[in-house]
């Protein structure tokens, strides 16, 4: 397969979902249908195929990055990844982005910091995570839980993290200058689901591990998480660093948007095969001989 | 799929890749036959299909060293990938780490080092990089480079290259004490093969990118090479940390051996899914009202 770039999103896409999901001004929490499949025409039984064919076009293009970088392109993507507990973060970064190379990913986590990390400035251990020339960062969980979970329990005065919004847009703004595409994606999940993949951990000794109680204690602060959500969404979704909003109770759906989504953050770099910064035929000569 | 610990090899090896490919004294690079495919009885047609099922049985099993992680268990695995230019160590990492779930893997290519690298010790690079608990730690090139190309090019005296035989056997020995499952693999692969991969990156504009002019130069110095990985397997091939001989002419055959050798370092972890560190009845009751 050769990637280029045209349009080739699938004909069971009715809609672009770069356009389709974006964030638009007005836009309420309250109102997402965490069940929906905006802009997909087809059905379950669909994706697997869909995702294999998909991945593989990531793939491709992943790999063109990253060859580029080898030739000075300073460009990256950065995949933010923000959700409540069991929205499918995991299932995310297993299923779209582990079909990518490795070599070319860089994954971190950010959970509750740590005392290093809370020695310095809430964007310090963001900074030291952002993916290199070439890179396609994941970022499961992010500087939004500095205005998330950190609104949420009041860890920090009001009018800090009510600072950081500007912050954060401008912190965004200089990555994008730099060479770095953003795409934020915010995966929403309805309170029934939640419950029953809550449930599901707990029933089954190979899921334990995914359990933590606290997220019950997170789970009975939905209203004030909705609350923090739309503000994030109303003050962070710029032009150069737009929300995604993806609802995740199926989850073959918010896998096969999220991989469109990351396909088309790809193909707007308009990447080629970088040429070689080499003289081809002198080197054809000088393998023969060695 | 429920991952356990019994033998589990397919039947398309006669001999057990763990005990059969790992370096015995007196083993000679000179001898060692890159097109062979051994203890496999199988042929490449054969190989899609294993490598499918073998992966999921790796992603499962390194599901599970995560999981541990969780509980506090602080053991890791790392990979540690050394062959010439050609061998396959990206493919290696492309189609058997690439199986795995991202979250789950540390990757780190070595190249030539950096100024600031080069301010410290040869190791300290190698130890920011060492694998957190329950991750699987990927070296593409390693420590090892410190006494092959350091040593072909003399970039440092004999006396201290001569030195760091023992120092990363001790080194090693540390990793293991604290955990750390180390799996070394020598790729292998033959002159003439190497030859015809690099001819085909200079046929394919999609693959120049791959192609460096230094590899000719490596190339050239294949015979001094040798010897450096000669001393190498006999000085480093410890019982804690033993060398595994990869024959990598045949791609699908080197990958098919590395996917096996990382299902064996798994299963020798003895993993089980851990029990729930809370109350699971208890939790029920919460979840149920939550």
């Amino acid at each position: 397969m050769s990637p280029d770039n045209t349009s080739d999103l699938p004909e069971l896409w009715s809609h672009v979902p770069h356009t389709h999901l974006r964030y638009r001004a007005g836009d309420k929490v309250a109102d997402i249908d965490a069940e929906a499949t905006p802009g997909f025409t087809g059905s379950k039984s669909d994706a697997p195929a869909l995702m294999a064919e998909r991945n593989e076009r990531f793939a491709g293009l992943q790999e063109m990055l990253y060859a580029n970088s080898r030739s000075g392109d300073h460009r990256s993507v950065l995949l933010v990844l923000q959700g409540m507990d069991t929205a499918g973060k995991g299932g995310i970064v297993k299923h779209v982005v582990g079909a990518s190379n490795p070599q070319g990913i860089q994954y971190k986590s950010f959970g509750k910091p740590t005392p290093e990390e809370l020695s310095h400035h809430y964007l310090w251990r963001i900074n030291k995570a952002l993916p290199a020339a070439g890179h396609i960062g994941v970022f499961d969980r992010s500087h939004y839980e500095d205005v998330l979970i950190v609104r949420v329990h009041n860890l920090v005065a009001p009018n800090v993290w009510g600072a950081r919004y500007d912050e954060i847009n401008a912190f965004e703004q200089d990555l994008v200058d730099a060479g770095t595409t953003i795409v934020k994606v915010a995966m929403f999940v309805s309170l029934a689901e939640q419950k029953k993949r809550l449930a599901e951990r707990l029933d089954r000794p190979d899921k334990y591990w995914k359990y933590n109680p606290a997220d019950i204690d997170e789970r009975l602060k939905w209203p004030r998480y909705q609350e923090a959500y739309q503000a994030m969404l109303d003050k962070t979704s710029t032009a150069y660093a737009p929300w995604y909003i993806v609802p995740c109770n199926r989850k073959w759906y918010s896998r096969l948007a999220v991989l469109e989504l990351m396909i088309e953050a790809l193909k707007s770099l308009d990447l080629k095969w970088p040429p070689a910064n080499f003289d081809v035929d002198a080197e054809k000569k000088r393998l023969a001989q060695a």
